[in-house]
């Protein structure tokens, strides 16, 4: 299974330690971490997915994939700038989004139109978005939503 | 000059006014109205330019263009689905959001992150969005950037 | 309904009246006219589509669509770069190949996966494609079909 | 390094050996074989790299990856049809096309059109493919160009 963690491509000290924790998360439970490959939340998330042993994908916005973090197992370069967003959605079974700025709004946007689950941690605040505090909390609610709809 | 339209394919006649106000006005400045090519807002936007004898153009999710509505000068079937709303965006040279849904949020994220401009009437309330109330608004605010940035 | 016009970007003066005439014939049909908006057969043919009045639609490789050529009616910029071949290929009820080189070539295979009908003039000879001599029989074999598929 | 090997999603006894060759050495090399997902070459590919313990990309054309085969550790789905045939080249940093049809046509034509090197086994005639007859020879000539680019 897929979940994508999604997030600013800058983030604070609390930020990064989130994601890393919801990275480490995702390889327990055995899923696959799928993200944009950049900096940030990004970065975090694959850090922790790694600490872990878990599998991590990188979606990158460039042709030659530079921008990609060093915790990639996957670096798919796309040439499609913020477009490569919509392929991390379409990729993604579920979302778990972090902080993050307007390109983040783009994958919340896209994933709720496209009815997929998205659980958000500190942030945007959009209607729709199952929100939580914590990585743990953040797991914990797809872990109930893939038993609800037992992927 | 591309003006995109963007907004729910569901809208009430309160908005289809709206909508069809700045389709004209769009026309009426002779730039080119790009939309999603559906019903709703777009319908309303493209019906108004049209009246004006203006160029319409929908940016179609599905592979035929069945959903296309009856105000396209152009109509380009993607087979893409909501990616679509990516080549919206893309296609703009300056966006005006009028109520809508995901698909409109994803695209208002998406547009701003590409650093265009996005004026909004009673559409989601994100930071960055240039807020209006009317259509005539609308479109002076988007002449003075064209103004402002020389286009 | 639309025609795509495919080939290349850079063309002998003998493709270049070729296309021009496609694009006469095109437009004299009342069908409009896609395709890549750069210079070589994709100006040929909108140089010759204008020339009747016909109306000419450019998906454009580059984000601000500055390589487009001088007889578009409605510029789409991308980004995508070559990927906006698959665009100009889903926008097109039926094709028309004249020459081209290898971004050519990726729009007949993607044509004819997609079971799309090629018509080709001296391009390349791949198994598939309706091969004809001149822009006169190029259009004509394109009516036959729509006749036959009742478009 | 990616690999992508492109080829028909029905192919004979004999070039599905042929793959599965191509898929082991490309995971004895250490590389990660990225393709479209699905059966046939695709699926030999990807069952001879399992058999070296090597790692298995499909960038897959449905929105749910129904279609992928069983020895993929990365699905990506992407509801693009055949569109996301762009995304396997963009992905690459070599191909390898072995026999195929329309969709292998326009993955060859998409990558020498981005001035990717493709090495071809019995696959479309096309000038600018590397003509190789076997696995080993493929893997040769991209081992070959690898060190001459210093990848």
């Amino acid at each position: 299974m897929n979940i994508a963690v999604i997030g600013g491509s800058k983030c604070s000290e609390k930020y990064y330690k989130t994601a890393k924790a919801v990275g480490e998360l995702i390889a327990k439970e055995g899923w696959t971490l799928i993200c944009g490959g950049g900096p940030g939340v990004m970065e975090a998330a694959c850090s922790g997915a790694k600490k872990k042993k878990g599998l991590t994908v990188g979606i990158l916005p460039s042709y030659d994939g530079h921008e990609a973090n060093s915790y990639l197992d996957v670096k798919i370069p796309t040439g499609l700038g913020f477009i490569r967003n919509t392929l991390v959605v379409r990729a993604a079974d579920y979302l778990i989004a972090i902080d993050g700025k307007y390109g983040t709004l783009s994958e919340i946007g896209f994933a709720l139109s496209e009815g997929k689950i998205v659980v958000g941690i500190d942030t945007w605040d959009i209607k729709g978005i199952i929100k939580t505090k914590t990585a743990k909390d953040a797991i914990g609610e797809i872990k109930r939503y893939v038993k609800q709809e037992g992927n």
